[in-house]
């Protein structure tokens, strides 16, 4: 019984299965025709405690609270509605700049003084639009630095989000290493392997279908490109003489057998046998499955309507049975 | 006589034909081995005392000078140069993130000292490498105005530039205008008419090959997407939800002739003339001198490689003698 309703309460509060809460909603509102103007601020943080209270009783480990709109939002309330939460057993508050309009400063100031206040840890949310998501996510986490907390920051992969996107999680990452008189500011709280960076990348842009812009930070085309003159003499002659840190840190871009230039037989929704065995061959697997694993290669292919990347091949090829459960019903 | 010099002291000082100065080259050097180490400090200060008096004596109202590596300078050095090239008739000194690891902080910081110290404005030069471009250059130019100077600010169109780009210009401006606790900050030195942004960008793109990405700020095709539903609900009832800005001020995209979808004629290097006057009737144009419009439509097609836009047109329609001057001998 108890059990059951821990699993309710998990449930109305959106909790992860680890027992990680995403920070839970609503936060205050900036502006009075937020939410219809159906909550006024005495209600927000009834029902933000009532939210949080249900979350430790689910059996939640850490919880989050929301503040949408933190940016425009002014001090005073922002602490009164980070300390009741706190109280109910919340464990950090997330300042959302909403409309992205934030600036390093400002941002930084405002979460030193709203982390002091509270002693709790105050969570970016940045979006992009003045271009500055980056910068914001790493000033605010300074902020929390300078108050004595732990900073909590919120990223994308390859900035995709709302509009102009949010702070990319490559640049924040690159950032605490490289920037200028940042690079013993912070500690990650898990090791990062940036290995990965230029395989993650571009798989994230071609599984969401947004191509990598040839800019992007790290991992674009031109991320290491040098043409001026100038630039291009010192380069040759020493990369730090133009590159802040060494590209090889982040790793090899892919190279999948569907993007392979001239003839490729492919193996997907509409192939067959014989090209799924000369693809399987061509990567040098051995699916532990044949059948089931042909199967799973056609109807993932059909769900992401472009061709399967090399990993995607090899996970079918290795796990068949595990990924089965994913198609019920369909396998035959 | 004195003509003559002027004209080859403004030569060798690569002087616009305006007299004002590009920034004088070489600045100093923050690693030793720039320049294959030939200059050491005081061949730079003797070398860019010497050119700022040339550029003077060319007759250059303004001068800047460069310092390559700023961010990688010792202040005292950055200080010694800028004061150096100050006595010599420098207005201004670039201040160069050459390798983009600067951090907003310790830009503004620098910036303001170095400001104060020579009584002269510090310019911005930021590359994009850790994504901070914009908030470096908006970071900087503060710190000119803490030391009661002017900002210089390098931006580019499009933040199209070396490696991951420089600064943004639409983002710089938005920053100042539209960035909390910046909106009265400064004051720009000349009016900015945004109502191009959005016909200025993706040309830039277009002519430069280098397509807009889809979340560029404020011009990109998601600039201004919602989806999420929160957002989405949020912004039909009040765009001020969910927009920092009215979208509105950007102007129109451009919707050029050659990028009609379904059947298009176009104009260009291999076309006729009933193409051309199909096309020019279509934008209802009527050519100074038709013969020569229509030739320059085909040298110019064949210089770009692609079809010219509405505006390239519109300008070959009312200039052609004009821009025939750029074809020497090669109109009939």
């Amino acid at each position: 019984m108890e059990a059951i309703e821990r699993e309710e309460a998990r449930r109305q509060a959106g909790l992860g299965r680890d027992g990680h809460g995403d920070a839970v909603r609503p936060g205050p509102p900036g502006l009075l025709n937020k939410f219809r103007g159906r909550l006024d601020r005495d209600a927000i943080i009834r029902e933000t405690v009532a939210a949080v209270r249900a979350a430790k009783a689910g059996g939640a480990r850490t919880v989050g609270v929301n503040a949408e709109d933190g940016s425009r939002t002014d001090e005073g309330f922002l602490t009164e509605f980070a300390l009741a939460a706190k109280e109910a057993g919340a464990d950090r508050v997330r300042y959302c700049d909403t409309i992205g309009g934030e600036t390093p400063e400002r941002i930084r100031e405002r979460f030193a003084k709203l982390a002091s206040a509270v002693a709790m840890p105050v969570e970016t949310h940045c979006h992009n639009d003045l271009g500055m998501a980056v910068a914001n996510s790493v000033s605010g986490a300074l902020g929390d630095l300078d108050a004595g907390q732990d900073a909590w920051i919120n990223t994308c992969v390859n900035g995709i989000g709302e509009r102009s996107g949010n702070a990319d999680l490559l640049s924040t990452i690159l950032g605490f290493r490289h920037g200028f008189g940042l690079e013993e500011r912070a500690e990650f709280g898990d090791p990062i392997d940036l290995a990965w960076a230029r395989w993650f990348a571009p798989w994230a842009g071609y599984a969401f279908g947004r191509p990598l812009p040839y800019n992007q930070v790290g991992v674009g085309r031109n991320a290491f490109a040098h043409e001026s003159g100038i630039h291009a003499d010192g380069a040759l002659k020493d990369h730090g003489n133009y590159e802040l840190y060494d590209e090889a840190t982040l790793g090899a871009f892919p190279r999948d057998w569907h993007a392979r230039p001239g003839r490729v037989v492919l193996t997907g929704e509409y192939g067959g046998k014989a090209g799924f065995r000369h693809v399987m061959d061509g990567l040098g697997v051995e699916p532990a499955d044949e059948d089931l694993a042909f199967q799973l290669v056609q109807l993932c292919n059909a769900q992401t309507g472009r061709p399967l990347t090399d990993d995607e091949l090899r996970l079918i090829a290795a796990h068949p049975r595990e990924l089965a459960l994913l198609f019920p019903g369909q396998i035959t």
